[in-house]
């Protein structure tokens, strides 16, 4: 590798640390060998005098026997050893007689007989015990440290084998991710943390200056304009896996700070960049997981996949797709004010096998679920075993024969039909969600030819209407380029809401995984957009005027596209978690419990800011 | 490499862009190969109706001529060509006539004659020319644009060769100390950004949180106390290429946010630390510059190093010695009011053959440079052809010989001798940069053995006694751990002004450009530092109660290391600013001008963030 080809480390190994191997790697060759090992006292035990510890480090858990064979000061010492001491190890590896052999654990054929066992440190009693509750024991009712005690004492939760390993991956993706792109002559540029407001939508995260007063620093929602920059900088290929910051109100998978995988190229297609990304992706998922990714990803255009799936990251890993029935005459109430609404919409979609599970109860929670996202419920269908249609979707049915509805949706004796009626929007989230809802409470996931449904989707519209503002904001952002065979339109200032983006969004089981674009290069082309987004010749100045003016000293055409880290971790450990991912998450509520962020600070620091506090009720 | 190895991507390099090379790439051996090249217009000349662009990318430069053999259309073309100008150029390669090769350029025994030339994109008159000025044009007057109008319009400053190849170098420098790391098992941890304040001395950068009214994080200054966690938490070798925050007043060689990199390692010792990071500087000089760095550092005591160069980072590129004249009886007014001094010192160095360059005017410029530092003067003497002393130092001998003096310092005809006597801090300081000073001046640098001197400097104070304040600080940090052997005088409380602290520099050419040392992992020992630096028992618990806590929960031995990235690429670029190393620096006075950061926010904006501005003058 690297390293050894520069043929300058080879005792780099063995001259940093003063343990002869680690927890991990001891096996029945080196019988006889003696070693010396750090760790921490996993499991103690004591059969009849004779002491036995798990000694764990980072790399694996060795047994350590202490016996009537050993010094009796090491006996003595052995008598203190209590769960989580830090220990010193010295002894022999042997093996186990035949009958204490483990083969579950990787050292499980050898354990080490100490001679001398020191107490690095102790520990006081433990808030939870660093062995990860199986699913069966917390079944059993064992009760799990609250996740709050879990983050106050995160080093200790950072123990666990679990988080080791998913931390393990990250730095694994990481270099993979720095190397591959490397060799590719992409440059790793770090770009300024304290910099000005972007345009991403998102809140900032804000620094007061010192030196200047009144003015404020505001931490990056991406490297957006910054990155677009190196390429009028000649720099080509770019990327940075760099912190980005928005202040938003969090939900389970999001966090203050996040870890984007950014890039950008000069001098290309869409295709060159999504060609690029998909192979690092691919890459990055047999050199770290050894999982082989299928040779092309699929390519589906937004509007497609907003009929198919009902959301614009679908989750192919199963079908269940949704059924437009908009051409079924009826005049059943739901289904006839539906028809009335300039952008109604009337669709289902069938669930195998799963009308008798569906009580009443069950059916109620899909109700509701469906009904956060904009419907005023869901127009249930059962097909018997008979074949007949039954509930309240067979009303539906007074045009077309219920035979020929149940048909339409293709659905079979024993499934679930879930269909919906009212506004394009409330259809498609509903049902959308409910699907993926559905895939994932159902386990239809696991039944999946691969665990990894990935796909693109691209021809995004470019800009959407915001009826409430009355004014057209960017889908993507402002400096999104239009699809080629559109620019021309854009030019004109005509069909602005049909105009398709040059965008594409990388979806892994149903998570934008990966979003980017090709870029606007022309200035006035720039200049149309912020127009299109009522952004005035004043404020496109102060907001972006470096970037108009930069745009105007020979920009090569780019584009590029970032992947969120976190979420692609989240994917490749199969956390549920985005704190599972991170080593030191915040809470929902953006605080650090171990450290105690954020926290008061003094007056004096905040007089040389130039800022005070508005406290609205008194505070510690 | 890397990506080889994995088999996957061998298409990968031809995927990525329609250009078929770079402009950095093409040999004769192509000659006849059809290309698509894209870049700048470096230079434009029109030769008889014949256009020479010298076509610049990222790689290389290549010449493309269009002549009469070519399609009209683009000779028209290219008659519109202007510098910077982004084009993309299609033609054959072609070997050059005899008489225009040109061996300075990689491609100087090509041209590529074009078929066809696009206008990318068009450039307006630049603010300065992308061929950065030579000395030789700079001295003749040629009007280089000021650093303020280079910063503003950095995306173009930043397509000048130096620059680009600063910014490869260091793109090298991070993937390869990323590889030796990951080789050695290190795992590369995040660390958060928005975090608590952290006692490194500085001013904290902070951000006003929205959730928690009246609260603020803190951008940290170094990642210290979250790597220790990661330590208890048995990740047991750290690292992370990270940013860090210091709020300061700017010195040309600072900025208010600069990348470490930031190592930690569990059951070590100072010497497996220092082997780790003196193999990581060796192995990245090697394989980014192929430089060779000597087997082993040498390393020096702190008290040595204080002694013979009369600062902590000493530039051992060339001699120039201070040598301590102590113990030189004398009556002479300026020597005998420093013996009366209780922290007296009086030490001498000599410059070789300089007697006669020293002027009046320069000796006065090296008085006021040592006056800074705290010196009252400088009392100069000179060897005379005869070997006789000239000038104020000669007063000095008047109970020892001129001769004897002479030879102590071991001067020799034509030499010059600066001495100084008073504090030792003040004469330590004082001489010892003005040493470090003429050593650049007068170019002893470039008659060393190496243009790299690397040393490690250890045995460092634990604390330093602050009479201002009137009690002890840490000289690192207050995790630093004493030396072994001082471990239990410190338990005591007792002789803490001699404490030894377990800590390294690693200096280079006169810099440090890394730092470390053994952490504590007592909690005892801990809290007696704690006290030691008079912070009471409610104040530990609020700052720092965490680590406490952490330190209970059976901690391994530890320490690190973090060297400073900028600086280190600067010594490897040789350049003289850290803003030449940096892709988007800031001002001396922390500004952003390119995109003019900091900035006014909207006061909605703070309402939100529960602050407000407070504005000493009012401000647009």
């Amino acid at each position: 590798d690297a390293i050894n080809a520069s043929g300058s480390t080879a005792a780099a190994g063995t001259i940093t640390q003063s343990r002869t191997h680690t927890c991990g790697e001891l096996r029945p060759e080196l019988s006889g060998t003696p070693v010396v090992l750090h760790g921490w006292a996993h499991a103690v035990r004591n059969a009849g005098g004779v002491v036995f510890v798990l000694l764990r480090d980072r790399f694996g858990i060795t047994q350590v026997t202490i016996n009537d064979s050993c010094p009796e000061k090491t006996q003595k010492q052995a008598q203190a050893i209590r769960l989580e001491y830090c220990l010193e190890v010295r002894g022999t590896v042997q093996l186990r007689d035949e009958n204490v052999i483990n083969d579950d654990m990787e050292t499980g054929r050898i354990e080490v007989l100490a001679h001398d066992v020191s107490i690095l440190s102790r520990t006081k009693s433990l808030p939870f015990l660093i062995a990860e509750p199986t699913k069966q024991q917390i079944n059993q009712g064992y009760a799990e440290a609250t996740e709050e005690t879990r983050l106050k004492f995160r080093y200790l939760e950072l123990r666990r084998a679990r988080l080791q390993r998913n931390l393990m991956i990250r730095h694994k993706v990481m270099l993979h991710v720095r190397q591959f792109l490397d060799a590719l002559h992409f440059v790793e540029v770090e770009t300024p943390v304290l910099t000005k407001a972007t345009p991403e939508g998102a809140r900032d995260y804000v620094v007061p200056s010192r030196v200047h007063s009144g003015r404020w620093y505001a931490l990056p929602q991406s490297p957006q304009l910054y990155k677009q920059l190196l390429m009028i900088s000649s720099m080509d290929r770019y990327f940075q896996i760099t912190k980005c910051f928005r202040d938003e109100d969090l939900r389970q998978d999001r966090q203050p700070e996040f870890t984007q995988i950014d890039m950008e190229m000069s001098f290309v297609k869409r295709e060159n960049v999504m060609s690029v990304a998909e192979e690092l992706i691919r890459s990055t998922f047999k050199s770290v997981m050894d999982v082989q990714l299928p040779e092309a990803f699929p390519v589906l255009a937004y509007d497609e996949v907003m009929r198919r799936f009902g959301v614009d990251a679908p989750d192919l890993r199963f079908g269940m797709e949704l059924v437009d029935l908009w051409d079924v005459e009826s005049e059943f109430a739901p289904i006839s004010s539906a028809k009335a609404l300039a952008d109604g919409a009337v669709k289902a979609f069938v669930v195998q096998s799963h009308a008798s599970a569906a009580t009443r109860k069950v059916l109620d929670g899909y109700t509701e679920f469906a009904k956060q996202y904009g419907l005023s419920g869901l127009l249930v269908g059962k097909v018997d075993e008979s074949g007949a249609l039954t509930g309240p979707l067979s009303k539906m049915a007074d045009r077309v024969s219920p035979a020929q509805l149940v048909d339409r949706v293709r659905a079979a004796p024993g499934d679930l039909i879930l269909c919906a009626a009212g506004r394009l929007s409330a259809v498609n989230a509903g049902l959308g969600r409910l699907r993926a809802k559905l895939g994932r409470d159902l386990d239809l996931i696991s039944q999946a030819a691969s665990p990894y449904a990935m796909c693109w989707v691209v021809d995004f519209p470019l800009f959407e209407y915001d009826e409430e503002a009355g004014r057209f904001n960017s889908v993507h952002h402002p400096f999104t380029s239009p699809v080629p065979e559109h620019v021309d339109s854009l030019q004109r200032g005509e069909k602005l809401a049909e105009l398709k983006a040059a965008a594409y969004d990388l979806v892994c089981n149903g998570s934008e995984i990966g979003g980017g674009s090709i870029r606007i290069h022309d200035v006035q082309l720039q200049q149309r957009v912020f127009s299109a987004l009522n952004i005035n010749a004043t404020e496109q100045q102060d907001k972006f005027g470096f970037l108009l003016d930069a745009l105007r000293f020979g920009p090569p055409p780019h584009g590029g596209l970032a992947f969120g880290l976190d979420r692609l971790i989240m994917i490749l450990t199969r956390s549920e978690s985005i704190r599972d991912v991170i080593a030191f998450p915040k809470t929902a509520s953006a605080s650090d419990l171990m450290v105690g962020a954020p926290s008061v600070i003094e007056a004096s620091q905040l007089e040389e800011l130039h800022v005070q506090n508005v406290l609205s009720s008194p505070e510690m």
